[in-house]
């Protein structure tokens, strides 16, 4: 069992990593549980099955439990989810003092989060995150759901009382899951520096060298870069936008392909890739741009552009993220591993730079 | 023009008070605009004839602005009506630095302040209120919505960053509005002491009288015992729960007559003054309760129960009020006026009390 501790503005809450942890919530979350009235369990139905029933009985040794199940997937990341949950957790009588609870993936976490944050201006909440891409998602108290518009375009800043990361819940996931998690970690490695990139380039070259038993140590290792980053700009005024590294083209292409049709680690690892190559055409950066595609494509990320989208639409559809200010795109680019930069960039330079290298 | 200024947990913000403010937005908002890059102006529909016009001319001297019309009534404090604000903030390219601007009652500010806590992990909003209600819900940085189960379920805490009163604009409200907006006016008396409430029942004897002269300087008073209180607990963990006196039976009243069937004052001067009841029968105070109701009644307040309204009814909708904890009713009794202190009392006192005095 390891813990990362974050500092959030408010209160600091610890990420718990180890095996076999929700047989034990009872246990780790007595002291997290003290004063308050009752839990609300989130359950993404595809993990229902799984691991419903233990988790329910451990939480049940402390408060009394209500289960609410959402449908998998991000479509659950919508007002109209947000709304149900609101209600049923008005119906259950969750009061001020009642203590939310996400079990699932990175979707169960985002929605739950958010939920918490308005339900009678603000309850708290624990995450249980059960998917690899939730080591990444679940740390920085970022919470939201998906507008017509865009990705993440209603939400709240709303830190969890806990994180407890059973990584045995790992071993039930498809590859398409680890390659989505697993995009975040290797985003987390290229801001890290060279020791955390190259271990990871060493001993990773296939979904299968994901599932290393040494995926716990990369998972606290992961945490801590973010964690680092996060505590120093909480609210993304300054250096937690290095975080969105890849996420900027990565954003463009889950929505203009319809959410679902890629992963979002799939639309991170070929974003993260574009930033490399945006970093050398801006003079920031010298990556050598094949090698560090080939490295990607090895592990099954799709490095090629979906036909059906033209460079105008993947910038009109940047220009209307959350991360864009006054109508200039900021990019996030890489002199060299653990060496981000922002850059406001133009319009016309992403665009013409997509329809050379990114096809 | 009058000031107060109120100190929110983040940020300092002004309630300016004055006859004609609107005319002079362009100025008063200047310091305010800087740095920003577009407004959202949100117009309640029922104002939008009279005052949107001159509010966007002046706004837009500063930033491009964007209107957003909104249906008059307490429906829009609703779920759908949030989707549909997010949704043309994103048409309309809102970013971080945008800011929400509410033009109405107390609806729009509610309404307008939750979308902007909620829209890109929150942006900043300015209150333009045009009803005298708002003089009360446009200050303390409480902000939300309605769901099925219950008023203001869903919310969130978020100071605005100005509050600009154009007092002129309330000469064009009906006798209901001004009775609704003066029913808070009253309890804020209530919760002031001696001097402030016997100076409003010497006054005020009818309607007609709250149309005053004075009442830019009681608006003022009234902004300042709120400001008092909010500045001493933000977040409602303590004395906040003060301005509550009247709200626990007059949102049971909203609710379970279905909303706008009675206006919130007249709620809340239903529970203001069952609140005092309910304090001589719980051995806290001494109220002339004749005397105190004839006050009420001779202002147009109903002071008798809706014939069709249990008290099992009524209770059960206290119970799902959001300042429930742990199943407990929590009451605000009043021992004289300027001495308000938190109760827990019984389900069934309450019930026996409402069938005996409230009929």
């Amino acid at each position: 069992m390891e813990t990362v501790q974050i500092q959030a503005e408010k209160r600091s809450y610890p990420v718990i990593i180890g095996e076999g942890l929700r047989y034990q919530l009872g246990d780790v979350l007595q002291e997290t549980a003290a004063g308050k009235s009752r839990f609300l369990l989130v359950v993404d139905e595809a993990v229902e099955a799984l691991y419903r029933r233990e988790t329910e009985s451990q939480l049940a040794r402390l408060l009394p439990v209500s289960t609410y199940v959402m449908p998998s997937g991000e479509g659950s990341k919508s007002v109209t989810e947000l709304a149900r949950l609101w209600e049923f957790a008005a119906e259950k009588e969750m009061d001020r003092k009642s203590v939310f609870v996400a079990l699932g993936g990175g979707v169960a976490g985002d929605l739950t989060g958010f939920a918490a944050a308005g339900y009678m201006r603000g309850v708290d909440y624990i995450q249980l995150p059960t998917t690899l891409l939730a080591q990444d998602s679940s740390v920085g108290g970022k919470t939201g759901i998906n507008l017509n518009a865009g990705k993440n375009l209603a939400g709240a800043f709303h830190p969890p009382l806990a994180v407890i990361y059973d990584i045995q819940t790992l071993h039930t996931l498809p590859d398409a899951e680890w390659r989505s998690g697993f995009a975040e970690m290797i985003k987390h490695a290229y801001l890290d520096g060279e020791s955390f990139l190259q271990d990871l380039k060493a001993r990773v070259q296939s979904v299968e060298d994901m599932k290393s038993p040494e995926v716990a140590s990369w998972i606290r290792r992961s945490i801590e870069v973010k964690a680092r980053i996060v505590e120093e700009d909480e609210r993304e005024q300054g250096v937690r936008a290095f975080l969105n590294l890849g996420h900027t083209l990565g954003h463009a292409l889950e929505k203009e392909l319809g959410y679902g049709r890629i992963t979002h680690g799939e639309g991170v690892a070929a974003g993260l890739w574009f930033a490399l190559a945006l970093s050398n055409d801006e003079g920031v950066g010298h990556w050598d741009l094949g090698k560090e595609k080939k490295w990607l494509e090895s592990l099954g990320y799709p490095m090629d552009a979906p036909g059906e989208l033209s460079a105008a639409t993947l910038v009109e559809s940047m220009k209307r993220d959350k991360k864009t200010s006054h109508g200039n795109i900021h990019y996030v680019l890489l002199e060299e591993p653990g060496k981000p930069r922002k850059a406001k960039v133009e319009e016309d330079t992403i665009r013409q730079l997509l329809d050379r290298y990114y096809k």
